[in-house]
């Protein structure tokens, strides 16, 4: 079993799979942060130890533009890193030169946290969207090649 | 390590797992596209460089039908598949039938794919219903033998 | 092939994987389940063939305040769950001892199902917080492992 851990380009891949998954795990205490200080609450329970009138209670239960942003960043993450983890597996198992990977992985590592920077800074665009197309090609090209590689319909 | 590649039902787990996720990644330019024919955009950044009066930012800023109904679907699809992938790669080394193996992927994949047109095209009900059970009952299928044949709690 | 699953560590994942993947996939027929009995729906042709009046079809479209807590918990169950997969496959790779694999699987598996109770039920806070952050820290843990074990950059 240990065999997969004596390959470089698997073990490249589970260190960046590894980085862009914490990476993404790590918008959630992000989260947690923006509705703590902006005070913005999604559930009645959570407003319940912290507000005293009813309409202060009311108050923290409206959606705050802070937390959707960070919100929108966790999804639009879900939607990029998740995809590129499972592909990178079989991409991995394509056997592709160790050069090749790392510059796929290391593209994509760069352009997600890149994107994540851009968005809760909400830097003007296009910084936000340029680093999202680059990490899309980046997952692209490796399910380009797990499909010409592997293909049994 | 190529060892997991030279066998027939994982490489067409391998196939059908990145179709399915290469049609999931698709649904983000989809959503672009709406949202910059429909322009109905979620950030201020976003509506920065297209608007020109204060009020058309914020016309731009409103959520829109199509926007949203192709959002749902993306939701829907990131829901369904990726646990087909996680439970098809267990499933897969569980060693079934390669005949068994591909019914599974095919109805599942064709499901998916269904349920996209359904969704996105706003068919009557219940197209979109029955597509997306028939997939639920592919992957819960899958998920059975897994937990039958291994079960180390 | 069949390698992998003559190792206890990755049997004892696959299989805690399949109980936390199939449990997050049960919130889709939750979410039918509140849909139908609360009459609130996303979809105008999920209506066309409950409502009569207009009126009411359009009534039937407004969001639940039930419907819309068990999609936060969906929501919540794939920020955490899959990362958890994604992050557990490697971390059964690196050959952990069985006990301390076993209690990394079985702290997070009991944490999320106490989550999902704490969410839909409403318990009082910290119930749902706490069971939130004992599963992070135990993907954390994983990774954690993963990266000190392995990393090639």
């Amino acid at each position: 079993m240990a065999g997969l851990l004596e390959d470089q380009v698997f073990m490249a891949y589970t260190t960046y799979a590894a980085i862009v998954v914490v990476k993404m795990m790590l918008m959630s205490p992000l989260t947690a942060y923006f509705r703590m200080t902006r005070k913005a609450f999604a559930n009645e329970e959570d407003v319940a130890i912290r507000g005293k009138s009813e309409e202060e209670k009311k108050r923290m239960l409206k959606p705050n533009a802070d937390v959707e942003r960070v919100r929108r960043c966790h999804l639009n993450d879900m939607e990029n890193i998740i995809p590129f983890v499972l592909i990178g597996f079989s991409y991995a198992l394509t056997g592709p030169e160790l050069s090749t990977a790392l510059l796929h992985f290391r593209i994509f590592a760069g352009s997600r946290i890149f994107h994540t920077i851009s968005y809760v800074g909400a830097f003007p665009q296009p910084c936000r969207g340029l680093s999202f197309i680059v990490g899309l090609l980046a997952t692209f090209s490796m399910a380009y090649r797990v499909l010409s590689t592997i293909l049994v319909l």
